[in-house]
């Protein structure tokens, strides 16, 4: 529901500055009903010109404004904002590698991303799916396993604010000829993991399939479902297939966004069971090629 | 893993007391390392007379207390405990019901218990389960449904000391000639559910995961597993088929029996959707028979 949902947050304040708006205030685009505003990008239409002010506001506090509207349509908003827009800074994707014992050539990326959104630590997103990645070549390398295949954790930088990371990186694997045969996602949070999601060739999501009684007794049964990673979407317009972790969905938006997106707000056997399931998935490719 | 581990807290007190124990100290049955001591019941061997005093230390009291004694074998512990065992009192299991409109003669039952360890509030074991058997009721009468076969939500009293509330239950049933057609438990947490056990004809299970198509949709993907409750042991001795509403289980030894089973550690999307999934098999069940 989220993505259909944020357009207000997306659009709105073009679509109100058009009207005569002098800033516009968003319901917070969360399920829980609490103090915690929920944050996330927006964007002014080059068609016009007025880039007025917005905010989000908890849901508590949409409630409470929606009450005060009720009772007193005139009824006055004081707007205190103190955030700028900095000078961008150079940074860089991180990326350790265990290289392929039979086809190294073979690349198979696993990846969250570093930077996160202001008002948490990130812990969710996407400290959660980092950590992971780093841990699929800890899991590997503690077992002693040599993947027939590469192995490349990839920590991608500037998700949240314009995927650069994950550009880069397909900019550079193109111009190093380097082939990808899977790029694996982890970025909707730690939780306790259901499936992967799948978008690439029909006879490849039949493959993954196949190894579903593998992976059932660890609680992943869906592979249904269409959908990779943000950070992976420029390797995929580039053909790559994509794959996201896809962990329970109930509990991510009580911290995606939010400055509830701390590091108590992590289970760690939650986190371990994705690491893990990461770690089975990508043995798998790695054996037996994709 | 629980069921393999709690011996040491059950049994353990009578056997160290043949070798001369005072007392017992057990290493809390539990996934998560911490401060908070996590309880459970135990016995005293009629064949061993001496009923020594047993206790169970938190998880970082057994890591401290293991250290220690790895350093000086002879360190001293010092026990003092207050508990005591009060007389009985009389209680009560609490029953609603929705009258069957074609088949009120046949009986649904759907149950969690309301009594709980002391340690904290009971919030997952069983008010989780308590709540969502009258969500049960809630549900189907906020949607107007008028159920074929008669739908009982019942919090059984004292599960954790003898399971009386549920072999009255079922000494009742016996006694009123009463037809259960399948009994229903919520007690492993409210936690995002992921599924039905079940304990019965085989013909039975098959027509369950026939439902599959229906139920999957919600995360409902695990018909194979075995198992029934505690509180609806004594009707399926009397031959009904039991089911157990199978939550995700990473977070439940995080309260179970615990001071942290507090009404904080629950999800209230995750608490709803255990709830939604028990009237949906239930609806099914209603309709179709069973």
């Amino acid at each position: 529901a989220y993505g259909k949902a944020i357009d207000q947050r997306w659009k709105g304040p073009s679509i109100a500055a058009k009207f005569g708006a002098v800033a516009t205030i968003c319901r917070s685009m969360t399920t829980d009903i609490n103090d915690f505003p929920h944050t996330g990008s927006m964007t002014y239409f080059d068609s016009i010109p007025q880039k007025i002010p917005a905010c989000a506001i908890s849901t508590w506090g949409a409630e409470y404004l929606s009450d005060l509207l009720r009772e007193d349509p005139q009824v006055k908003f004081f707007l205190k904002m103190s955030c700028e827009r900095l000078p961008d800074e150079k940074s860089f994707n991180v990326i350790g590698e265990l290289k392929g014992s039979e086809h190294p050539e073979e690349i198979i990326v696993v990846g969250g991303h570093l930077d996160s959104w202001d008002t948490g630590d990130g812990a969710h997103d996407d400290g959660a799916g980092v950590v992971q990645a780093m841990e699929v070549i800890h899991i590997m390398k503690s077992l002693g396993i040599k993947p027939k295949r590469t192995i490349r954790a990839v920590a991608f930088m500037n998700e949240e604010n314009g995927v650069r990371g994950g550009k880069k990186y397909a900019e550079l694997a193109k111009q190093n000829n380097e082939k990808h045969i899977l790029a694996i996602e982890s970025d909707r949070g730690g939780f306790a993991p259901r499936g992967f999601t799948f978008t690439g060739p029909a006879e490849k999501r039949e493959q993954l399939k196949k190894w579903k009684p593998l992976l059932i007794p660890y609680g992943l049964y869906d592979f249904e479902q269409e959908g990779g990673g943000v950070d992976i979407s420029p390797l995929e317009k580039a053909g790559v297939p994509v794959m996201e972790l896809y962990p329970d969905p109930q509990r991510y938006f009580d911290y995606h966004h939010a400055s509830t997106d701390k590091f108590d707000g992590i289970n760690k056997r939650e986190l371990e069971m994705g690491a893990g399931s990461l770690a089975a998935l990508i043995y798998l490719v790695s054996e037996h090629g994709f």
